[in-house]
C-alpha cells in the first residue's frame, strides 16, 4: 500500500501520562514504517497544524521516545484552542488541507479530552465534506475522567493515586499535631464540573475514623451550616478533621464557593481558591486552627507517583489509535472497557467519536454517600483498580529524569497563516 | 549494670522521616534490653510526660516498629509546647520527676527542632539542678534545616526532594500550556525564617531556560517592581515563568507578603497565602494568566518521595541517641558531619545541646545568587547530596502502606496534673 505521513498533537490540559500515549503512537508508527513515512507532531496542538509549525518526530532517538512513557506534561506543547464549525470557518479547514497536502499527511492523531475530541471530529470530516483523504483518530486524555463511553480516561488514574496518597500522608501529619495545633486540614482537588478527583481522595480511608473524614463534591449543593456541623462533630469525635474539597464545589444556586466573594488583595478572583475559602469558614464559624493545601498542577503532573494501570492504558490507546488508522478507520476514539472487576482486567474497543465529542460523563448519583460527604462501595469498586501499581520514573541525581526532546522544526513550505 | 526505663517523644512540626528516627531509637533500645527495660512514648510530646499519658512501645511488634521507618507524620503524637524555665516553673519539673520516678524512667529522648531542643535541654538539667538521675538526649528533626552545628537536619532532605521534583514536574505542565494558557506558575515552599526549602526548588534547574526561573527568598527583601520586571523578562524570553516562593518572603521593612493585606473573604489573614498573593501581583502588574500551588503539609509528609540519605540519617541519629544515653551522656544531640563532598559521605558526632537550643542556622549569604533570584554553586553543592536516593514505602492496593500502631496506654500511677 501507499506510504503517507502522520500528524500527532496534544490538546487541552495535560496530564502525567499524555506523553505515554504519545509514546504509544510514535512507537507504533515506527513499527509500521512500510505504511507511515514521517510522523510530524503539531507544536501546541491544532495550532501547529494551522500555522504549519511541525516537529520532526523522526529526529528523536528511540531512547528519547521510550522516555516519553515516564515523562509528564505535553512534550510537543498543548493548546486550549477549539476549531470553529466547518460551515462558518471554512478557511481554517482549507488551511488544514493545504498543510496536510504540503506534507502528505493522511493520518491525524489528536490527544485530548472532550473539547479536543470535538476538534478531532471536525477534522475527521475533511474527507467526507471536503474530499481530502484523511483519517482522524482521537487519543483519549483527561484527568477529569469525564469522557463518555470509555470506562475511564487515561490521566485520571494517576491524579487519583496522587490525591489519595497525598491526603493519606497529610492526614498522618495532622493527626500528629491536632492535640495542640492544626485541627482542620482542607485539600483542594481539581474537577470543576464533576467530583471524580475529589472522590478518589476517599480511597485513603473515608469511613469513620479513617481520613479523609469529608469529601465536598460539586454534585452536592454546599450547605455551610451542614458542612460546619459535620466538621465540628468530626473534630469532637476524632480530634481532627481532614477534608478533600473539589474546586467545583458550589452553592445550591450553582455559584462556585471560590466565586463567592473570595478575591485577593487586589480585587481579583483567585483561581482554585476553594480550600482557603472553606478553611476561612471553619475559622470563622468554629474557631479551629486550620491548614489548607492547593496542589493545583502538581496533581496532574506527578509522574513520580503515576498509576501503572493508567500508564499502561494511556500507552495502549495510543497504540490502538495507530492501528485504527492503518485499518482505514476514521472518527474513532479507542476506549477502555472494564472486562472484569475482580481481578480487574480491561481491553480496548473502538468508540465512535461522534458520541464522545462535547459530552461529559458525570459521577453516577449512587457513587456519592447518602450524607453527601463520602463515596459508596460501588464508587470505591470503580475507582480502586484505576490506581493500582506503581511505575516510578528513573531517578538520576536524586530527581526524576524526564525526556528531553530535540523538537526539530520541519521546514515550512507554505506562506504564514494567521489564526 | 542496673536496668531502667526510657522515654521517647516527638515534638514540633512533624516530617516524613521523624518516625524513621523513632524506629532507630526503638530498635536500638530493643537491642539493649539488658540495660533498658521498658520504652515508653510520650503521647503528644512532653505533654505526655507531664500528664503521665504514656504509650507502651513494648506492645508493638517488631514489624510495626520496622514500618515506622517508612511512615510519615508523628506516630506517637507531637505537640507545640515549650517548657518554661526551671526557676519560674519549678512545679512542672517536679511533676516530670514524679512521673519519671513512678515509671523508673532514666533515659529521655526528645525528637524535634530548635524549640524542642530547648525543652530537652531543660529536662537535661533535672539531674544537676534537682538531683534526679536522668540522661536527656535530643534527636534532631526539622524540615526547616535551621538547627546549628549539624551539617543538615533530618527531615529537610526529603522536603527538598519533594519541592525540587514537584516544581520540575509542574514546570513541564506549564511549558506545555504556555502558548495559549498559563504563563506564570507560582509554588509556595515552607520556611518562615529561612529560604532553605525554597532554595531546594532550584535543584530542578534554576539556570537560564531551565525552570524554576525564579526563587523568592525570605533573605532578599521583596521589591515588587524588580520581581515583576524579572517575571516579565522571563515570560518574554522563554514563553513562561516558573517561580518558587518561600512562605517567609517579606518586604524591606520585614513584613511578610502574606500579611500585606491578603485576607480571605471574611477578613482573616490566610495561612500560607504567599503564592496567591504573588500570583495576584503578576495578574495586576503584567496581566499574565497564572496558576499557583500551595502544597503546605503535603511537602513535609510526602514519605512516598523521601530522600534515602535523609531516611538513613534520621534513623542513624535515633540509633546514636540511645548509644549516647548508654554511654552515660547527657544534654547531647547527635549531629551530622559532612566528611566528604564528592562522593558524599557523612558521619554522626555528639554535639552539645546547650549550643543548639534556640539557635537558628540561616542560609549563608553566598548561597544566594547575586541577582537574588537563584542559588549559587556552593548552595547547589551543599543541597544536592541531601536529596540522593529513593526509599519508596511498600505499596498495597495502589497506595503506600503505613504503620498502624496499637498505641496501648500505660496504666497511670499518679493523680492527674493540669498543664
Amino acid at each position: 500500500m501507499a506510504k503517507h505521513n502522520a500528524f500527532y498533537a496534544q490538546s487541552g490540559g495535560v496530564s502525567s501520562v499524555i506523553n505515554a500515549s504519545a509514546c504509544g503512537v510514535i512507537e507504533t508508527c515506527r513499527q509500521h514504517s512500510d505504511r507511515i513515512g514521517h510522523l510530524y507532531a503539531g507544536h501546541n496542538g491544532i495550532i501547529g497544524a494551522l500555522t504549519e509549525d511541525l516537529i520532526d518526530v523522526g529526529q528523536e532517538s528511540d531512547e528519547a521516545i521510550a522516555a516519553l512513557r515516564h515523562t509528564p506534561g505535553g512534550a510537543f506543547g498543548s493548546c486550549r484552542y477549539k476549531l470553529k464549525g466547518i460551515d462558518t470557518h471554512r478557511v481554517q479547514y482549507e488551511r488544514l488541507i493545504e498543510v496536510f497536502q504540503a506534507h502528505d499527511i493522511r493520518y491525524f492523531f489528536y490527544n485530548g479530552g472532550g473539547d479536543s475530541a470535538d476538534t478531532c471530529l471536525k477534522v475527521s470530516q475533511l474527507s467526507e465534506r471536503m474530499g481530502y483523504p484523511l483519517q482522524a483518530i482521537h487519543v483519549a486524555k483527561t484527568v477529569d475522567n469525564d469522557l463518555p463511553l470509555t470506562d475511564n480516561s487515561p490521566g485520571f488514574g494517576s491524579v487519583a493515586k496522587y490525591i489519595a496518597t497525598s491526603i493519606r500522608e497529610a492526614a498522618l501529619d495532622v493527626a500528629s499535631m491536632c492535640a495542640t495545633s492544626t485541627k482542620v486540614f482542607v485539600m483542594e482537588a481539581m474537577g470543576r464540573h464533576a467530583g471524580w478527583i475529589a472522590a478518589a481522595g476517599a480511597l485513603a480511608g473515608g469511613e469513620g475514623a479513617a481520613p479523609p473524614h469529608m469529601v465536598i463534591f460539586p454534585e452536592v449543593p454546599f450547605d455551610r451550616r451542614r458542612v460546619m456541623r459535620k466538621v465540628d462533630e468530626t473534630v469532637k469525635q476524632y480530634g481532627y478533621c481532614v477534608i478533600v474539597v473539589s474546586e467545583g464545589a458550589r452553592y445550591e444556586d450553582g455559584s462556585f464557593l471560590a466565586d463567592a466573594g473570595n478575591t485577593d488583595a487586589f480585587g481579583h478572583r483567585q483561581l482554585g481558591g476553594v480550600a482557603p475559602t472553606l478553611a476561612g469558614m471553619v475559622k470563622q464559624d468554629l474557631g479551629y486552627k486550620y491548614h489548607w493545601s492547593v496542589p493545583d498542577y502538581l496533581q496532574r503532573s506527578a509522574r513520580h507517583l503515576a498509576s501503572r494501570v493508567d500508564v499502561e492504558q494511556a500507552y495502549a490507546v495510543g497504540v490502538r489509535a495507530v492501528e485504527c488508522a492503518l485499518e482505514g478507520k476514521n472518527a474513532i476514539m479507542p476506549a477502555i472497557r472494564r472486562d472484569s472487576q475482580s481481578p480487574y482486567s480491561w481491553s480496548i474497543f473502538d468508540a465512535p467519536l461522534a458520541d464522545i465529542a462535547n459530552q461529559e460523563k458525570f459521577m453516577p448519583a449512587d457513587f456519592i454517600r447518602e450524607d453527601g460527604f463520602g463515596i459508596t462501595q460501588p464508587c470505591r469498586d470503580y475507582l480502586e483498580p484505576l490506581i493500582q501499581g506503581e511505575d516510578f520514573p528513573p531517578f538520576v541525581n536524586g530527581m526524576p529524569d524526564y525526556a528531553k526532546l530535540k523538537l526539530a522544526t520541519v521546514p515550512k513550505k507554505l506562506a504564514p497563516f494567521e489564526i
